[in-house]
C-alpha cells in the first residue's frame, strides 16, 4: 500500500490507541477524528465556515441522498462536491448503500448489484460497486467507500456469511472501478456481523484486495455496546497497523471514547447535528435537555469550561427559549455547541495519546459520565 | 424635544428625503434606516453577529411576542433584551397592538387598554398603554412604541375617527407611563386611516403630548401603495421636522424608496427575513424564485454584484438544491443575502441623499424594476 492517494503517518500510541494524521487532496486530518454528517450537501443548519471553526477537517457527504438530489452528474458539472457546498476541506462519501438498506426502499438484492425506489419521487434505480464508485468520483470526494451490504443485526451466521462474502466481491469490484489518484483513496468495508471468523475472514479478504483504509460496518445498528466493543477487539487486530481504521455511524461520546482505545482512528455520527436540532446539548458529564423547564431562569452557559461561540455568548435561559419557541435559532446555536463539543472531545483524546496519559483521560472522562451533566449551581 | 432621551441630527436633505443619525445608549443608526425584524428575541434564522455584519444598526423586536414567552419579567431578570439575545446595538420595541389586532385573538377593546387570549396557550391577558410601556422598559427598549389601535382597512371615517382618538389617549397615557432616560426613547404613532383631515388631528394631538420620534401606523396593511404614498404626502408635512419619521411594517424596496422620497425616515419589514425562508431572494430588479427549474444548473451567485458572503460562495444551483431539499441552511443563506440587499439598498439611498443624487437614484431603481430580475447570461 506504498502507492496509497491517501498518506498517513502514525504519529504516536498509546496502547492500541493511536495518534495520526491523514493527508488528502484537500489537506490534513488530525486523527482521531471525528466527521459531521453533511447529508444532502450540507451539515444540517450550520454554515461550512463554523463547521470548520469548530475544528472539523473532514466531513462525510451521503451518495444516497446526493445522486438521487441534486444528482452526482449535476454536482460534477458544477465543480465537484467541494466547490458546490463551499467546503475546502476533505471529505469522505459513503457508498450509497447504507440508506439503501436502512430507508428500506423495497430494494431486491442481485449479484449485480442493488435496485430499490428513490424516496423522493419513487423511481427505479439500480446502484452497483461500479456506479457507486463513478457517483463518488464525479462528487469528487477525497475517500470513496465501497458498496457493502449493510447486514442486519441480530442476523444467524449463515446470512451473516452470505451477506459478508457479498460485500466482498462488491467490495473488489468498487476498489477496480475506483479512479486511483494522489490525494484520493478508497476505503473497504469489513462484515461479518457478530461473529469473529466472519469479520477475520472479511478482513483477510479486503487486505489481499488491498485498500487505503479498512472500516468496520455493520456495527452501531442496535446492538449493545459491549459486544460492538467485542467485535472491535476481535477485528482489528486484523486490519493493517499502518492504515487508518474507520468505525462507521459512531457514535455517543462513550462508544468513541472506547473505540478509540481499541485502535479506530476515525467516526462519524449524526448524533451531535441531530440532537442539535431537537434541544439537546452535550455538555461534559453527559447531555442537557433545553426543553426542561429547569433552564428557562437559568443564566449560565451550557457548559462554563466551554470556548465555542455559544458558550460564549449565550445563556440556557436564551436556548431554552429559543427552543420552546420552535425557532431556527435554536438548532443552529445547538449544532455549533454540540459540532464544537465532540470535536474538542476528539481534540483531548489526541492529546492524551501524545502524552501517553489516555488511561488517565478516560477514567476521568467515565468519572463524569458517572456524575452527570453539569446542572447544579456548583460547577 | 431638546430634551429627548434619543439624539437626532439630519445631516442633509435632498428634496424631502432626509439623511440623518439618531443616537440611543447603544450606538449610532444612520438614516433613512431598515430594521430587521426579531420577532421572539431572534432574528429568524441569522445569527446576530451575521445581522450586524449585513449593517443594520438596530432591530426591531415584538413586545406581543416577547410578552407572552419568554415574558418580560424573565428577560428583565437575565439582564434585558440586548443581552438576552446577544445583541449589542440599537432596538426599537413595538408596543404588542398590532399582533393584538392581527393575530385576531378574540380581543376586547375598551378604554382601559386591550384583553385578549394568548394564541400559545389561551390564557386572557389584558394590555394597557402603561403596560406596554412598562414591558418595553423591562426589556431595555431604546425605541418604546405607544399602544395604539390599529385601525383596519378599508373603515369608514366614522369608525376611523374614534379609532383614531382612542389611539391618541392612549399615546397620551403610553407617554406618562415611559421612564425617560438619556439613550431610550417612545415614538407616537400617527392613525387616521386615509383621511387626511384625521391624519392632521392625529399628527397634533401626538405633537402636543410630545415624542422622541414620529411613526405612521395603519398604513401598509392591504391598501395600494398609492394610497400610502398619498398619506404620506399629506401627513409628514405635519410632523415634526427634526424629529424622526418612522413608516411601520414598510415594506418591499419601491415602498421604501417611494417613502423615503417622502420623508420618512425609518422602516421594519419582515419581507427580507420571511422570503429568504421561502425561497425568495431580492436582486438588482427584482426577486428570484429559487424553486424554479431554471436555477437547478446556474452556478451564478444570486446576484453578481452583491458582495454579501453568500453571493461571495454560493451559486443559485446550490442554493435552488438547498431550497428544494427543505434544508434549513437555505432559510440561512437566503435571509442574510437578502437582509445584506436591504441594507445595501439604505446605504445606497443615503449616499444618494448626501451626494444630492436622489432623483437619479430613484430613476435608475425604477428602470431596473421594470427590466425585472437578472436572470439572463448577459450580466
Amino acid at each position: 500500500m506504498t502507492n496509497s492517494g491517501i498518506k498517513f503517518n502514525i504519529l504516536s500510541t498509546d496502547g492500541l490507541a493511536r495518534r495520526g494524521c491523514l493527508k488528502t487532496a484537500h489537506g490534513e486530518v488530525q486523527t482521531p477524528a471525528f466527521m459531521p454528517v453533511g447529508t444532502g450537501g450540507t451539515v444540517k443548519a450550520v454554515m461550512p465556515e463554523d463547521v470548520s471553526a469548530t475544528g472539523a477537517e473532514i466531513i462525510l457527504g451521503n451518495t444516497y441522498h446526493l445522486m438521487l438530489r441534486p444528482t452526482a452528474e449535476r454536482i460534477s458539472r458544477l465543480g465537484g462536491l467541494h466547490k458546490f457546498m463551499n467546503w475546502q476541506k476533505s471529505i469522505l462519501t459513503d457508498s450509497g448503500g447504507y440508506q439503501v438498506f436502512s430507508l428500506r426502499n423495497r430494494q431486491t438484492i442481485k449479484e449485480h448489484g442493488v435496485i430499490f425506489r428513490s424516496h423522493i419521487d419513487g423511481k427505479k434505480i439500480e446502484l452497483t460497486p461500479e456506479r457507486s464508485s463513478q457517483i463518488q468520483n464525479m462528487l469528487g470526494s477525497n475517500i470513496t467507500m465501497v458498496l457493502d451490504e449493510c447486514t442486519e443485526w441480530p442476523v444467524t451466521e449463515d446470512k451473516a456469511r452470505q451477506s459478508m462474502e457479498l460485500s466482498m466481491r462488491w467490495a473488489a469490484r468498487s476498489k477496480s472501478a475506483f479512479q486511483q489518484r494522489p490525494g484520493y483513496g478508497i476505503f473497504g468495508i469489513v462484515q461479518g456481523s457478530v461473529f469473529p471468523e466472519l469479520r477475520r475472514e472479511s478482513a483477510a479478504r479486503l487486505v489481499d484486495t488491498g485498500f487505503d483504509g479498512y472500516a468496520l460496518g455493520g456495527l452501531a445498528i442496535g446492538e449493545p455496546q459491549d459486544v460492538m466493543f467485542d467485535v472491535l477487539e476481535k477485528t482489528i487486530p486484523d486490519l493493517p497497523k499502518l492504515r487508518p481504521h474507520y468505525l462507521m455511524g459512531v457514535g455517543k461520546p462513550a462508544d468513541i471514547v472506547g473505540a478509540v482505545k481499541r485502535g479506530v482512528d476515525m467516526f462519524d455520527c449524526v448524533i451531535p447535528t441531530r440532537s442539535g436540532r431537537t434541544g439537546q446539548a452535550y455538555v461534559r458529564g453527559g447531555s442537557l435537555n433545553l426543553r426542561n423547564a429547569r433552564h428557562a431562569d437559568d443564566d449560565r452557559p451550557l457548559d462554563a469550561g466551554c470556548n465555542c461561540r455559544v458558550c460564549q455568548n449565550y445563556s440556557r435561559a436564551y436556548l431554552s427559549h429559543l427552543v420552546k419557541s420552535g425557532e431556527m435559532l435554536a438548532g443552529m446555536l445547538l449544532t455549533i455547541h454540540n459540532l464544537h463539543y465532540y470535536q474538542s472531545l476528539m481534540s483531548n483524546i489526541r492529546m492524551a495519546i501524545t502524552e501517553q496519559s489516555l488511561h488517565n483521560f478516560i477514567k476521568l472522562f467515565e468519572e463524569q459520565q458517572e456524575t452527570g451533566p453539569i446542572v447544579s449551581e456548583t460547577y
